[in-house]
């Protein structure tokens, strides 16, 4: 049977991206205590797959997802997932707001629905837990030293307990962006809205690298989504860029795009192509389709052959 | 008197930090909970500056400085500090590694020694600490229910415990940067080995807006140390740009980059110019220097004077 | 009393052509045999300045101008002018279309009206002479042994002669752009529709020597108008470019771009700002107009006095 | 048997340089009087081929023959000649400088011989001739009214004259470019020392459209050897260039700049890969040699195919 990991415990946020992008809907789901715990299994077999946090609208870039994928035995991306992060108050039945002293969640929620308790629980602790479903979990199993826990709505159900309130996180508009990866394989088919995703590494940090590696985007009519920049770890200078494209690989102006940075780049990683979860589309200049590139491949073997 | 905030409490890495980059030695250190805390103390002049994080070697970008400095009252970078996030393991003194049942730390914290535990300490369980300062100061205050903290360096001297293991981390070359911001003054003269910190707004997203802007600092020569796409959460497709450049405002070709940007961007923050912590100094080509600025200056001047 | 030369003698298609751009309406008008003639005039102040051709919509570019510009004692071009290159056929009075078996002209003249006397005169000879005035001049003085001449219109009124056919040419559209040049002085003020003409040399060729060059005019959204790469003699390797480019030296834009220029070429020679006979205007994409540089050199003063 | 029109007449550079050239060394030589009807010819199969000039040092581009190229039935180019254009002054056996009161020849030749006669003959007169071959011509067979021509060396022969004086010619680095021209035809394998002719169109000026047109070739290290921007005569705005490149058709660097160029282009028109007269080789950047793009290629099928 398939199964995917995904980072625990049951309850979190990741459960739910990963059981809203689940390409098999009957798969087993197995959490892992960390992020390289679940690449790990993903890569030796033990699941078939693992949903990894790649970036978060409030914290910013999952720095360890990128440097795992960055390195090591290749992995490629299948899905992705933007998961909202609403936080509610869950309690034991009976507890009301009026009773609670204490709450438990993780520092990162904490951070997230600091205003909501200046606010709304002034007079509440916050004590720290592991995560915010293990927070759940311990008032759910009678360990719990505090009143409540600040979660995902996922936990409620996991756990059976109360929801106090809802949209107890500050920024409504918080959410994460997982990604589903397993061991290389063949891309699904182009949708016309995809995303391939990339590590570029450059072998010696020079003034006009990146825009070398752009370049080779732009003069293909190839959009980037997202860039960053990260040190290698192998000394001064040597940097890696992780990028996003519109696009799917085995479109023509992505296919040549990454042939281009193939050859000048110390080395690309192709991290897969796969449909968009906002399902945009690039808006495509002229000379970039598909039928573009066959055109003109065509002319070429004709010039090639005196057919001109 | 001159005084600094920075992400408290006290005896965590943001202080260490802080010491090694103060302007003024007999400054007063002003710890704050929050990020936006200490930057909302040195925007209303409470205090003179503050420190805080902006990228991890092992986290990653820290987005919510990146945000809080590109948007609201204006800041600026007046120097950067390189700290790295060594480990060691704290207890009250007379413990032995063997005593140790329990320890705590942040969870962060948790997760970049989690390898070390394995081999140490495997009978071990973790507590969560809402910072690791907090883990040593429960020891030193004798309310800590644990045995040991994992913390920085700094810590023990300030809570006055006993190293019982120091590199306790997983990854001996993470660090953190910090970067200290004040009030908009205006530069310290260059160094010739300096930085300056830009966020670039571009009003809509399109093919080629990267390299746009790319271009402007290209065509004069100025290489970047780091970029980051981050969304606005001004709508889709609604992007600014973080980026860390070589050079200072008073350089020629920065200027001329900068003012290239002003009018390309739909916005451009400036955040600041200050010496390199790692004293890099940038490899010029031809034509870049302030030398070469000047004369082309003189010689358009007499062109347009009819002295050629 | 101002006076001009160009390329002679009375009666051709360059005296038609400066008379078209005199700046001083009284000026006298001095032939010379040839453009280095006329330029050596210009450069020694035996006249104020000099109209020589610079490209031909039939012959092309005029290389010898170009390259006498090119390098010596510099001259700068203060009008353009495009003169229609539209032949007549000259005769005595009294002589008619049927008389005619001999017709004398400049052997440039002969190929761009060779179609014309097939189809008409299909019995005439041809008799080469040094110019298409020579060929008319000795109709009039009584020295031909032809019967009649291929000139420009103005010919006609400068020798007496009768006016058997127009429209000779093969080609209505030829015509051929003058300069008029003199020693270097300030440009005329700018009026919006202008262009500026540079010779540009790279010291070294190299793969990419020229996309620097456009980049240094793309970037600040310059427009050219005319390209030519030229052999400098020397040596392999060594080329110069010839430009023309839309807008003045005193615009900001055009400006900054020559000072780019000069600091990435081997040289840059100016060769004046003039109005343009066809009366285009550049299309100014966003960020590049005169308001929109003094905008950013004052938000740039800002940054630098800390007052972001 | 195999036959090759050149501008004629007999005697003229023209000839020299198609011998120099000759594909096969039997084969007919045809002389024409103009280069639309040597063309034409080549065009019509009236001949397997035609030699025409494309630039001179002295004279510039030859825009007939561009323009020639750049329109019509297609032709390609399979050989180039540089011939250098070295002057010597002919007569009739018996005659001495002395004895030459006049000298004909065609007025480019005696422009490029003035300075000679103002220091050698100063009291000669010029008498104007069709071609510096007729002007020999005349001599041989006693036409002529004048005493000497000035002629190509390969005239002497020709028409059986003597040589009087050598290296008559002002500039003794002339020389003009000519290209051998036939009906579409599959080039000749590459030598590595190869260049191509191209025409590209663009369809409608716009700032940045030759920049787009050089990426094309810059981001495959594709180097140009000249360049001429030419209006087509379709309307104002409607520019062409006239490039040659290094290279080959069939290297893969210039393969795909040459569909990249038919994709963003309004018309590419070949016009032929050919070996370079001067023997010189490009110089390649990392990764843009045809082993480079094998990899590439085979790199991007194992990615497309899941077996990175």
């Amino acid at each position: 049977m398939t199964s995917y990991g995904y980072l625990g415990p049951a309850g979190t946020f990741s459960e739910a991206a990963l059981i809203s992008c689940l390409p098999e809907p009957d798969a087993d789901l197995v959490p892992y205590a960390t992020v390289p715990g679940a690449l790990a299994a993903a890569r030796s077999g033990e699941v078939d797959g693992a949903l990894v946090p790649l970036e978060n609208s409030v914290e910013g870039s999952v720095a360890q997802t990128l440097d795992e994928l960055a390195t090591g035995t290749p992995l490629v991306v299948i899905r992705e997932a933007h998961q909202p992060v609403s936080f509610v108050l869950l309690a034991r039945s009976g507890v009301t707001l009026a009773d609670i002293r204490s709450v438990a969640t993780h520092p990162h929620a904490e951070a997230q629905t600091r205003g909501w308790f200046a606010a709304n629980l002034p007079q509440a602790t916050v004590v720290p837990a592991t995560s915010t479903a293990a927070a759940a979990a311990a008032l759910a199993d009678g360990s719990a030293t505090w009143d409540a826990a600040v979660s995902a709505p996922i936990a409620a159900e996991v756990y059976g307990l109360a929801v106090l309130a809802t949209e107890v996180g500050d920024n409504p508009a918080a959410e994460t962006r997982f990604v589903l990866v397993t061991r290389p394989v063949a891309p699904q088919p182009a949708t016309g809205s995809d995303k391939t995703s990339l590590v570029l590494y450059i072998g010696q940090d020079h003034p006009g690298a990146l825009l070398e590696i752009l370049t080779e985007f732009a003069v293909r009519g190839v959009n980037l989504t997202r860039i960053e920049s990260r040190p290698t770890g192998g000394g001064i200078g040597d940097y890696l860029f992780s990028v996003d494209i519109e696009g799917h690989v085995d479109d023509a102006r992505v296919g040549e795009s990454l042939m281009g940075l193939r050859r000048v780049c110390a080395d690309v990683r192709y991290l897969g192509s796969y449909p968009r979860v906002d399902g945009g589309r690039p808006l495509l200049r002229r000379g970039v389709s598909d039928p573009d590139y066959h055109d003109a491949q065509a002319w070429l073997t004709r010039v090639r052959d005196g057919r001109t």
